[in-house]
């Protein structure tokens, strides 16, 4: 049964899906949207998800959204994953479970927010709301200091303090690498206090090795894009 | 082992997870936290919940946050739970973790906004943001006419077509059901487009007989308490 991923490499959920099954020798046909050309507001797009957002999968009939979601089945559905991503065991599931929830509200809604208001809005022909920036950055701070006091207080070099990494490790990994698409002095001086948080994503890196840093390299383009783009606004 | 879940009815996600564990024959102790004295930022409630928020549970040595992580765990770990709240499934499954990514973002933000800077402010002492309540409320429609055209678009009488609540239906139904906090005239203008919203709120109150409005008996209590705190607080 073919499996249709429709994303963006720009997109966090995106490339957390995208690693997920390269990571797992699961087959796939790739489907870019384009989001400077807004194809995911198309009505096309909205046939496979009315939401109107990347990441979606198509499975045979069955088509789905929301990219933890989209992670959770992928890891069930198929064959051959292994059980450290998401495991079988009620307890350590549920923990996983907690955590992404927990991304929602809060690491995944600081680092949107921040990040667009300080930078992708321009790249829509948006204005930027400084405002919003700042409210982002407040819980994406918390949210860091979070993951460094909490999430990663046990001994294992992932989280919850486990040896092998899980979908929330691949999914909160990649919403912190988004920090690199901003400004690099203000990308490294957000993660400079939390050290555990950045050698887990070098943990992250590492074990899921060459898929996350191979999906990870079209970050330097963009941001290089989009430091074009804020010059040429800023001088218009 | 024992189950201990730490809720305040007031709270959308605590009474989605009472509601369940009614509704299951799980036994369980009920420990309230006064939401109005910040009981769930003490120190002590910390060492339940670092977060500091509510609903969470303990079970036996086990510890959890985030109520879709709980529901889908008490659904998994105590017997007895009928296959429709979280069905083993894969493909309802995934669609039933869809649903609940999505609420995050969107149905619970929006909801939580509106109401919390329309009045409930207030009751913490704190000053409502009217530009966040317009957002909120934004956010709020937006999210109801998702489930009026989509998520409740097929036939059957809950979420995704299905002829049974599932976790899903409980969840966002709970937070539909905090409109009823505000303003009556508000509260009702906002539901009175949304014809199979209101259709499905009653659904899932007659499947979920008596427990889910025996859970909800406490919030016309709230609402009386709350637009004394605004009456009081407008005299002032």
């Amino acid at each position: 049964m073919e499996l249709k991923v429709y994303v963006n490499p720009f997109s966090q959920p995106s490339r957390a899906v995208l690693i997920f099954c390269k990571a797992n020798g699961i087959a796939f046909e790739e489907v870019t949207i384009e989001l400077d050309k807004m194809q995911h507001k198309t009505p096309e797009f909205a046939e496979i998800n009315p939401m109107k957002q990347i990441p979606v999968i198509v499975h045979g009939d069955f088509k789905l959204s929301e990219s933890h979601a989209i992670l959770i089945y992928l890891a069930s559905a198929f064959p051959g994953v292994a059980d450290h991503w998401y495991p079988t065991d009620v307890c350590k599931r549920a923990k996983i479970h907690s955590v992404l929830d927990w991304h929602h509200s809060n690491l995944r809604r600081g680092s949107v927010e921040y990040i667009f208001n300080s930078g992708v809005a321009i790249a829509f022909g948006l204005p930027m709301d400084p405002k919003a920036a700042d409210q982002g950055k407040k819980l994406l701070l918390a949210s860091l200091e979070m993951i460094e006091s909490y999430w990663l207080q046990k001994d294992g070099p992932f989280l919850l303090g486990n040896t092998q990494p899980s979908i929330a490790d691949l999914a909160l990994a990649c919403e912190v690498m988004q920090l690199e698409v901003i400004d690099e002095k203000d990308g490294d001086s957000i993660l400079s206090s939390y050290k555990k948080v950045q050698e887990w994503v070098e943990n992250t890196k590492k074990a899921i090795a060459p898929y996350f840093d191979e999906v990870h390299s079209f970050l330097p383009v963009a941001k290089q894009m989009l430091n074009e783009l804020i010059a040429k606004s800023s001088k218009a």
